[in-house]
C-alpha cells in the first residue's frame, strides 16, 4: 500500500530543485506519481510553486488528479488557473461540486471566471448559478443545491427509489430532507434509517424534526453550531422555508478552517495567507504584515509621548527606566491572554455581546488577583535589590496594570464584534500597544506619589 | 419550527439568575425546553453551570437529552458527572459512542471511571476496553471500534444485506471497509456506491484503493490530513494492516478543534480552558493563567539587567528612555507574526521541521524588508523631532530588531517541534520576550556607536 517515504524524497528531490526540468523526467515523476497516495499527493501539491504544482496534476491518474485539485483551497486553485492551460483547468473545473466552484470563481478575475462558467454545460452552469447568487458570507454560497429529498407520504421503498435516482447528481444522500409537495421542510431523515426500516414504513413515522439554516444565515456562525451536532449535512431554506440546498460537513469544516487561520494570523497581527507558506512569495508575506506593523507602530509614538511628558521624571529617577519593558510585557501579556480567551469564546459562541458586562466583571478578579500574586513576588524581589519605595512602585504599578489589561482585554474583542470589526484583529497587538500607553501614565503617577518627584 | 428567541430569553431569565430554584418552576420550565431547538438547547447547556445544566438535561425528553449531552466537550461532560447524579449518569454514558465514552473516562477520576465501566453491559464494556488498550494521542483511542466490512468477493447483495445486519452496532455505515478473509483492508467503498449499483457485481469491482491510518498513529496530524479529503470515516489499521477500527469526520472534527483551542490558548500565553469561559470559575481562570505569565515576567528580569548594564548610557541620555517602549513594542510584533504564520503552517503541514533553514531565509528576508521601512520612515519622522542623530540610531535599530524578529520568530516554532515542545507555546510571548532583550542590547550598542557615549 502507499505510504511510501522513498518514493517522498524522490519526487520531492527532483520537483523542489529549481531551473528547467529535463522532459525525459517526465515518465519518471509519472510513474513515481502513480505509487504516492492521495494523502501524500496533496502534501506535495502544497509545497509546490503553480507551475511545478499544475505539471503534477497533468501527470496524475484522471481521477486522483480531480480528488487531489477537490481537496486543495480555492485560493490555491486560483494561482493554479493560469498554469494549468486552458483544457485542463475547464475539466477540473466541471469536476468540481457547484458550492466549491463559486468559492474558485471569487478568488478569481471577473474575465476568468465569466469563461470558466461559459465552458459548463447548460444545467451545470444553472446549479452554480443558484449559489452564486447568494451573498459572500451566507450559507446560502457555501452549500450544494443539488440535493437529495423524499415526500413526506412516501414508503420506504419509494423513498430509496427516489434517493436511487437523486444520486447522480446530489453530493450527499445520507441525509435525507423530508418534503411537504410545495417543497417545505418538515423533517429530515437518512439513507441509513431507510435503508435498515421495513419497506412499507411510510417516511413520516422515521423522520425527525429537522435542524436547518436559512441561506442568508452567516456561513461561520452556521458552521460553528452546526458541526458539533455530529450531523453530515444540514438542509438549507429560503425565506418560506422551501428547501433550496444543504450543508455538507467538509464544507462546515473548511469554513471553520479558514476563520480559524484567519483569527490565528490576526491575532498575531498579520493579515491571513492565502496559499501555503512555503509557496508565498516574500514580497507577499511583507505585504501580508507591513499594514498592521506600521499601524501598530504609529500607535506605539503614543508612548513615546507619554514618556516625553513625564521625561523629567526620568531626569530625577533614571532607574524608572530600568523597568519600563517588564511593566509593558507583563500588561501586554495579561491584555493578550484575556484577549484571547475572549476571543476564542465568542468564535465558539460560548460567550455573545450582551455578555460585556458579565465579562468585564469577571477578567477585574481575574487581573486583580493576577496583579495582586505578580504585585507581591515582584515588588519583594526588586524592592529588596533597588529599594523599598521602588519595590512599593513595582508593586502597586503590577497590580494596577495588570488589573487595567485584562479588563480590557477581554472587553476588547466585544467592543470590536458590536462595532462589526474582527474580533481577531482587535485583541492581541491592539491591547499590547494601549495597555503599553495607560500602563506607563500609571507607573509615572504611582512613582511621583511614592517618591515625591 | 424551533427558532424561537422568546424561548430562549425565557429559559435564561430563569435559569441564569443565581440562588434556589423554586419547585413549581420545572414544569414551566420543562414545557419550555421542548420547544428548543437541539442547536439552542447546546446552546444555553453551554452557559450554563454544572448543576443548573444536569437539572436541564434531566427535564429534556430522553432522545434529546442524550443528543445534547454528547455534543459537550469531555470535560465538560465530566464536570456534570457529580450534579447529574448516578442513575442518570449511567444512561448517558451508556449512550456514547465507544471512543465518546473513553474521552470522557480520561476526564474523569479513576475511581469513578471505573465505577461507570461497571455499569455497561458486557459486549460494551468490551469494545470500549479495545479503545481504552490505545496510548493517549493516539488515533486508535479516537477511532470507532465498530465498524461495517464487507468482504472483497461478496456481491452487492450480499454486501448489503451484511450492512443491513451490522448497522445495528456500528457508529457509521456510510463509508465500507473491504476485506480479505483474515480482515485485513484491501479497499474502501460506500453505501452509496453499493446502493446504486446492480446487485450482482462484485465488490471488488467498486471499491478503490484505501486510505488510512494505523492505529498508533497520532491523532492531530492523521485528523489534519483526512480532513481536506472530504472522506466521512477512515479506516483504521493495526500493524499487521488488520482492520481494527474507523475514525468518523465528526470526531476528526473534535480533534482538531481541541488542538486549535490549544494553539488559540497558547499563542495568547494561557492554558487552554476545559470548559465554556462563562461557566469557568474565576479561580480557574487565574490557575490558566498565573504560571505562564510568572514564567514570563521572570524571563522579562533579563531586560531589566540589560537596562541596569546599559545604565550609564541612559543617565548620558535620557532621551533613549523614551524610544524604549516602541522598539521593544515593534520587536514584539514583528516577531508574532512572523512565529504565528509558521506555526499555523505546521500545524496545517504545509511546513515540516526539516524545512528550517528554508523558513530563517525566508523570514530573514521578510523580517529585513519589513526593518528597512519602518527603520527609514520612523527614523525620518523622529530624527525631525529629536534630531538626525537620533534618528539614525532609531532607523538602524528597527531595521536591525525586525530582522532579528522575524528570524527568531520564523524558526522558534521549528525548534520546539524539534524538541518535542508545543510550538504555540514558544511562539507569541516567549518570543516577546527574548525580542525585548536582545533588541534593547542591539539598541544600546548602536546608540553608544552613532551618539559616542
Amino acid at each position: 500500500m502507499a505510504d511510501d517515504t522513498v518514493v517522498i524524497d524522490d519526487l520531492e528531490r527532483i520537483l523542489l530543485t529549481e531551473g528547467q526540468l529535463e522532459p525525459q523526467r517526465a515518465e519518471e515523476l509519472q510513474a513515481l506519481l502513480g505509487k504516492l497516495s492521495l494523502k501524500n499527493t496533496i502534501s506535495l501539491l502544497e509545497r509546490l510553486g503553480p507551475n511545478r504544482a499544475a505539471l503534477v496534476l497533468r501527470l496524475l491518474p484522471r481521477a486522483r488528479s480531480y480528488d487531489a485539485f477537490d481537496a486543495l483551497d480555492s485560493a490555491h486553485q486560483a494561482e493554479l488557473v493560469d498554469a494549468l492551460g486552458d483544457a485542463p483547468i475547464t475539466e477540473f473545473f466541471g469536476s468540481l461540486d457547484p458550492d466549491d466552484r463559486v468559492a474558485l470563481l471569487d478568488e478569481l478575475p471577473a474575465e476568468i471566471a465569466q469563461r470558466l462558467m461559459q465552458t459548463l454545460a447548460q444545467g451545470q452552469r444553472d446549479v452554480t448559478g443558484v449559489v452564486l447568487g447568494y451573498p459572500k458570507r451566507s450559507i446560502g454560497r457555501r452549500m450544494s443545491p443539488q440535493v437529495p429529498m423524499v415526500g413526506l407520504h412516501d414508503t420506504v421503498a419509494t423513498a430509496l427509489d427516489r434517493l436511487r435516482e437523486q444520486a447522480a447528481d446530489a453530493e450527499s444522500i445520507y441525509t435525507v430532507p423530508v418534503v411537504t409537495s410545495d417543497r417545505k421542510l418538515v423533517g429530515v431523515t437518512s439513507l441509513r434509517t431507510l435503508f435498515t426500516a421495513d419497506p412499507d414504513e411510510r417516511v413520516e413515522e422515521l423522520m425527525s424534526e429537522p435542524e436547518y439554516a436559512h441561506a442568508a444565515d452567516n456561513d461561520e456562525e452556521t458552521a460553528r453550531w452546526f458541526l458539533p451536532l455530529d450531523y453530515l449535512a444540514l438542509p438549507i431554506v429560503d425565506d418560506s422555508d422551501r428547501l433550496v440546498g444543504m450543508l455538507t460537513v467538509d464544507d462546515a469544516f473548511d469554513i471553520v478552517e479558514e476563520a480559524d487561520n484567519e483569527d490565528a494570523a490576526r491575532g498575531g497581527g498579520a493579515e491571513p495567507l492565502q496559499q501555503p507558506y512555503l509557496t508565498t512569495a516574500v514580497v507577499k508575506l511583507v505585504r501580508s504584515r507591513i499594514v498592521w506593523l506600521g499601524v501598530l507602530a504609529v500607535s506605539a509614538l503614543l508612548t513615546v509621548q507619554v514618556l516625553d511628558a513625564f521625561e523629567e521624571a526620568l531626569q530625577a529617577a533614571v532607574v524608572l527606566s530600568l523597568f519600563i519593558p517588564l511593566l509593558t510585557g507583563t500588561g501586554g501579556n495579561t491584555g493578550n491572554q484575556a484577549a484571547t480567551t475572549v476571543t476564542r469564546a465568542l468564535a465558539l459562541g460560548d460567550v455573545r455581546k450582551k455578555d460585556v458586562f458579565k465579562v468585564l466583571w469577571r477578567e477585574l478578579r481575574v487581573g486583580a488577583l493576577l496583579g495582586l500574586l505578580l504585585g507581591v513576588a515582584f515588588g519583594l524581589l526588586l524592592g529588596a535589590i533597588y529599594g523599598a519605595s521602588i519595590g512599593l512602585v513595582l508593586g502597586l504599578t503590577l497590580t494596577a496594570v495588570c488589573t487595567l489589561a485584562a479588563s480590557v482585554g477581554g472587553i476588547m474583542p466585544l467592543l470590536a464584534k458590536a462595532i462589526g470589526a474582527d474580533p481577531a484583529v482587535f485583541s492581541n497587538p491592539f491591547i499590547t500597544t494601549f495597555v503599553d500607553a495607560t500602563g506607563l501614565i500609571l507607573y509615572f503617577l504611582i512613582a511621583r506619589a511614592v517618591l515625591g518627584i
